[in-house]
């Protein structure tokens, strides 16, 4: 794929293919700095980590049982079964939270619960559905264990100085529980981004007033805040902003110098797309990096930089906007966020398109699409039809894929890769 | 699949199947009433809507252009064209956020920017990147537009009375948007589920102390809260509960009295199951529903309803216990949470198995796995090995998938459905 020969509608070369625009993006993200705070324990869910956590400690610290039974000498249970079983005198039980007092001696057994300390001597436990209790002192072990049977060994869950977690990895539940289980209490995680948004346009009004006819309610303002919340953003809305220059300038520095991204959305049609570049380029070096793309929807979309602060403007319609940050702003929140690359990938599901679908050739096209679950084949993925102004169609869709910049269009039933919006 | 000749390891038939112990339980809460309450747009993401929602009015509320260039009569236009352009007079402009004044004459035009209200007259838009002006009153049109193109039509996005959302759904911020855009401003949802998690086990302490050989830091209680709070609960932890009878009946009653579902974990292995069916009978009726499932990990996991409250007995072993949540916590949450059958599957994704697995048919059995992508194929599934009480295998998975009951295996190279663990 290559930007020669991409023109816009007026002839002009230099619609930038998508991968281009993303890479072009990422590669001037990645010289900023990111910020860093302590956090203890529950407050970091889902925060990225910023530093590798070692292992301080083997885990667990000691041998335990992975059964409640009896821990023996492996070796005094060899050749017994249910038709010859051998017997093992009881010499002690392993108090749950306790180091066991004794050792196991040769020929005999402690009692022992799930997670219980091995008690010295012994080497495995004998699961109690193997065992037939003779007497309070006598047990009967009908089948033989080999040693380390039924325990798990020191260190075996994870051993000291071993990787826990790698930086920049987002910390699940599962992750917080690795880390409780390790005595880790805090941990040094990524700032959340800063993200600002506006919304441009004299027709806009906020969603809670009644409209004039002529005027629309502000949509983009609420699903950009709702998107990047989501993904863990810090968000200020900064309203409806007039589309005069001045006024449009104020309000962009404003949010640029109180914010790691800012988002406008409506001043990048090609009427109001100029208004966006002059004032991108006013704020200061390096300014744009991309005006239009090779994309359907979302082709007017402006991505630019001013000191450390990313800035994009979005198209008005619903549609694009929404597309402009699933294909680009996501990126570079999940960039600034410290996610690494790849940890990034988001999960993709198998579908069957359900029609033939045309395409132009040289542009990227996004086809929303609900999907229907069926008997014994992959889902059915059906195009929702409806222009880009259409905010409905983004509500009935369940997820998108793409058609190639090289594909013409795609047959029915053939098999795409449906990234989920859920 | 049936329960019969499903036997624990003492022989004892009553091992449920998953399936049945999941349908069981789902039962036996839908005659559970849900509570609702109104909240503002904003803080409405991703929360179940308890109503479904018509559109209260057309949007858009007047036809718009979806295009900047000029609001035309299309009839004017046919068989314009590069070699034989039409020519119109430029009569006036639609200024953003106003009623257009007057009406497009036959043979003229009103200059309109993207989201313009159409005006009276005209029903078409030819766009401006096919138009070149002659002067300041005169166009020339170098194609036909048909009647109704580059405009969206009054109700085109959704029409009043039409369906918007459906009762159950959740709330994602495109939902947010067509909301907004409709003017609602307040919706009523369902009331956030309580979960109140109980640990048991008299070698646990809290993760933040130090343990004393033979106890072991809690885990279960941080990745519980973890995976409850991210599904939208709201949860108290109530700590660590020693294992005596008086003591552990009345913290659970307590957390029964003031929770919609409440897990406690540790208290289900053999040794200590016949704690937890005690105090969840004594609890009152209808007292368990499940005791021991033929699943791995997971087995031991006791399911119980006392009143309106549902109460799991989790196994102590921390996968284990996220296994149960994954497969029985997370589906009655949702259930309590008003969600929809329809809306509660969880996006599986298709790897290849990266070698032979061996399972014991009878049983459900989990697999975690990590995720290896690949070129121009499936990713590949690579089972993480580890005992269930190893917290590690659980940070290192990505997912998991399932060998059913009716298999003794799987070979390499089969196509699995992952789960994500995201």
């Amino acid at each position: 794929m290559t930007a020669t020969g991409l023109k816009d509608m007026l002839g002009r070369e230099g619609l930038t293919p998508v991968d281009k625009a993303v890479a072009l993006l990422l590669q001037n993200l990645t010289t900023l700095p990111l910020q860093r705070e302590i956090l203890p324990l529950p407050a970091a869910l889902d925060r990225i980590l910023a530093l590798e956590i070692l292992s301080p400690e083997d885990l667990p610290a000691h041998p335990r049982s992975t059964m409640d039974g009896y821990a023996v000498r492996a070796a005094d249970t060899f050749g017994a079964a249910q038709t010859m079983p051998c017997y093992l005198e009881i010499d002690g039980e392993v108090a749950m939270g306790q180091t066991p007092e004794g050792k196991v001696q040769q020929g005999k057994c402690f009692r022992i619960a799930t997670g219980g300390l091995l008690p010295e001597g012994s080497d495995a436990v004998v699961m109690f559905e193997h065992t037939v209790p003779v007497d309070a002192s006598m047990l009967e072990v009908i089948k033989s264990v080999g040693s380390g049977s039924n325990i798990i060994h020191k260190g075996e869950d994870i051993s000291k100085a071993e990787m826990a977690l790698p930086r920049g990895h987002r910390l699940r539940p599962q992750d917080l529980g690795l880390l409780a289980g390790l005595g880790i209490t805090e941990v040094e995680v990524y700032r959340r981004v800063k993200v600002g948004i506006l919304s441009t346009g004299d027709e806009l009004v906020h969603w809670s007033r009644t409209p004039e006819p002529g005027q629309i309610r502000d949509i983009n303002g609420v699903v950009l805040a709702g998107l990047a919340g989501r993904a863990g953003a810090e968000v200020t809305d900064y309203g409806i902003t007039p589309d005069t220059e001045t006024a449009f300038f104020e309000s962009v520095q404003r949010a640029v110098s109180e914010n790691n991204i800012v988002l406008f959305s409506g001043g990048s049609s090609v009427g109001m797309r100029d208004l966006g570049e002059r004032v991108i380029e006013k704020l200061g070096s390096p300014g744009i990096l991309v005006h239009g793309v090779a994309l359907k929807p979302g082709k007017p979309v402006i991505i630019g930089l001013s000191g450390q602060c990313a800035i994009f403007g979005l198209p008005g319609h619903p549609v694009s906007a929404m597309v402009c940050y699933e294909i680009f702003v996501k990126q570079a929140l999940a960039q600034l966020s410290g996610i690494t690359a790849a940890a990034r990938k988001t999960p993709v599901l198998q579908a069957r398109l359900d029609r033939n679908l045309n395409s132009a050739a040289g542009r990227l096209d996004l086809v929303r699409v609900q999907l229907l679950q069926q008997e014994d084949d992959l889902p059915l993925a059906s195009p929702v039809l409806g222009k880009s102004g259409s905010i409905s169609t983004l509500s009935r869709a369940d997820g998108y894929f793409f058609i190639e910049e090289s594909l013409q269009g795609l047959n029915k039933d053939t098999e795409v890769e449906v990234h989920l919006l859920s």
